[in-house]
């Protein structure tokens, strides 16, 4: 796992995938910023976006879909509304049937990361609810290397220097 | 107030105020599509933004400040996440403390609107949480009438042809 | 429709289908009260509260659902959280295949509404998306005639004097 | 911090402070169940809950307030509206301006924890947003240690045998 300085110094090219979210009223909390557990929320949609555009996932009736099995958010420095939120998107491991995600969030029209948060998804058969014995998907799996800059990846921003394709 | 038949047949260009807010994945209810409950947020965001980048309106201070006290929404097809949703806006009724706001919801990429609401806003002083007794502020007041669309306006989308400026 | 008057003078005993719902720290908004656009996940939420507990409604899979076609609110005063809202349901119009609900909310230990919403859901059958040309089905129907009182109803609270069982 | 097995063995008894929300139809995604940013919403919630009415905090006024520092979360088992969620609160560890509070996620009528998050606070002076020099205040120390339930505490749920009061 990433340090804390490692995170607070991620820049939005150490994320293959973003998306913008234009934060909406509601978000924000009576200390006129956004609210912790709204960011979990862009994580969130985020990673589906990908899932659904680049994996195939289709929520309704796919055979295998994720459960969130844990999620872990450090807090920098706030946003508000009205502001418009950059998600940044990544994989940092990729197991069998599991997937750790890294997304970063920054705020249009300023370069430091406001949060970072990793969070797992356990991908499972649809009917039973366990992960299938073969792990998840060739699809799947694919989809997901094309954003992976975990240990070993040519791309990864801890990669020591010189390791770049 | 108009006909369900004129809400149906809004266009972009009725709206002069747009802004493109990406849908989330839990916007989406069971049914795969944005849940009912997501439209008023998202009309609050657009009425918002403009309020406080157009009306001088600051939420966490401004000493008047508005009050909701009435919607409604007609629905006509849905959309769902992750399209992004436009967000028309317009005034309607401009009266002393209050403001009527029409908006539109479209998806990018389709011509049709999806949803129209109205929404009013009774103006009240922070301190009293009462409309002043010479009404909304002339800032405020100017803000709006900029973005007016009801009966009289030139540019009125139910104005009769010809009266156009 | 009745009057705001009427609305205004809505007790608990004039819904016969009440749940309470905590409110949460983000409900509440920039103004310290719990945002308008929260009052219709509430409203949402004892809707299919009902319909799932006393009208056979498994959104998952059943054969017919409903989808949102009209929404109006009135709001009278205002919540904030940490307070325990409750919420009143009603049935004020039952058609083929739409029905309108009326929604109150009250605070808990104060004994006057605060808004009070109708909202009209057409039933459609999953597979087409379309009205069922026999209508919503019988289970759905006497469901919802149970806590029926609008014109008509000798429950209804707008019933003459001494109409009532 | 504790195991993911101690964690997994949380009972209602382990959090000295518990509040029951009820769940809300759009809290359940596209998998029908709870969301898992929705998890987060109700940890601020109960914890706000007993800041405001057991350490003395008035969202829109106290000197002092929390900004969110970290937060983690374990999913161990799902939870789907219409259920109530009853949310367990417990401090486990209390600095100088900074506290982690542990909440636990349970089901009325269902023994076993559903998810456990830490969740870190620091305490900033509101003209400053940083922490005062002298720490959090003692009004708001006093309330939390109440519910402190870290090491060293007599009635932590992992002291060893025989050291409860």
């Amino acid at each position: 796992m990433a340090s804390l300085q490692d995170l607070k110094a991620r820049r939005r090219e150490d994320y293959p995938y973003i998306l913008d979210y234009r934060t909406r009223w509601n978000d924000n909390d009576m200390y006129d910023h956004m609210n912790n557990s709204v960011y979990n929320f862009l994580f969130d949609s985020v990673v589906n976006d990908y899932l659904m555009k680049h994996c195939n996932l289709h929520p309704p009736t796919s055979e295998e879909h994720p459960l969130a099995a844990h999620l872990h958010t450090d807090f920098f420095s706030s946003i508000a509304y009205p502001a418009v939120a950059e998600l940044g998107l990544r994989v940092n491991k990729l197991g069998r049937s599991s997937v750790t995600y890294e997304i970063g969030l920054f705020e249009q029209g300023s370069p430091d990361i406001k949060a970072v948060g990793e969070f797992v998804h356990v991908w499972v058969q649809r009917a039973t609810q366990k992960p299938a014995p073969t792990g998840m998907s060739d699809g799947l799996r694919k989809g997901l290397e094309k954003i992976y800059r975990g240990p070993g990846s040519p791309l990864s921003s801890s990669s020591p220097p010189g390791s770049k394709l």
